[in-house]
């Protein structure tokens, strides 16, 4: 098949834009793969605890990033995928009352299918471990019971941040 | 032109994409072009500055992620964009010990050029204030004074987080 070449500039900005994303392969956690890519995706919030010391990113795939920023969040609908990217806290040296991330410390995900996942509140629990990206196999009971205080939220803790539209 | 069915899914999956992107109109700054799309930029770090109880999301375009990515930022390559996104902190309702966005102040760009910037150290500075996005205009020189302690960084405070790869 012959292209015209309007249709070019948009198949190289694919290549591009996804020259860094994650290519190895990883072993599923809970019997849930690996959500390839996920280093790129859009943000939802950003949190700081201070009862363990780390920094957080939380990402969303497309259809999450598209429900938080139009505020359609309770329930996340099917399909949604969020991230919670976990670091270390450090202090950082050139201005020291900002804390920023250090080691990097894991990745977790919820990835919402009612019917799938009716078993676990409509959410399937996974987690890889370490830059080396190790599932965390101790089952999603362990996610799910720290979650229990918001099960009222669809079992998220992290409410959107606001961004101009 | 008749495109086989094979490219319909490509272009649908752009299309999806950039649903939730900004739209609308806005003023530049400093004489810099509005980065339209920024909201959904992938993840450099981020900061929570305790200072002036703020929390942070740094963002990038393709061109800084990629350099973040693989550790090539000092000096950053022409074309990086770089983005930091302003919340004012809260605490989490469900997780005291967590602190969280809430509301939105600005969101703030360093352009990287070094021939187009030569005049103030390689990079275009701009900010956008409150989900209006008006336009900073009180002169690129704010910006720089305050980055002056990192410009052995190439002007940048922000340290890239680890990613698995």
């Amino acid at each position: 098949m012959k292209l015209s070449s309007k249709f070019v500039p948009i198949i190289l900005l694919i290549a591009v834009s996804n020259s860094y994303a994650g290519s190895k392969t990883v072993a599923p956690s809970h019997g849930i793969n690996y959500p390839i890519g996920w280093q790129n995706w859009s943000t939802i919030a950003v949190s700081h605890r201070t009862d363990n010391n780390t920094s957080r990113v939380i990402l969303g795939n497309n259809i999450a990033v598209e429900a938080a920023r139009s505020g359609k969040t309770n329930p996340w609908p099917n399909g949604s995928i969020l991230g919670k990217v976990v670091w270390k806290d450090t202090e950082l040296k050139d201005w020291k009352a900002a804390t920023v991330p250090d080691e990097f410390v894991h990745a977790e995900f919820m990835f919402k299918n009612s019917d799938k996942y009716k078993e676990s509140y409509g959410w399937g629990w996974a987690r890889w471990v370490g830059l080396e990206q190790k599932p965390f196999e101790k089952g999603m009971q362990v996610c799910i019971s720290c979650h229990t205080p918001v099960e009222n939220m669809d079992w998220v803790y992290t409410h959107s941040a606001k961004f101009p539209e």
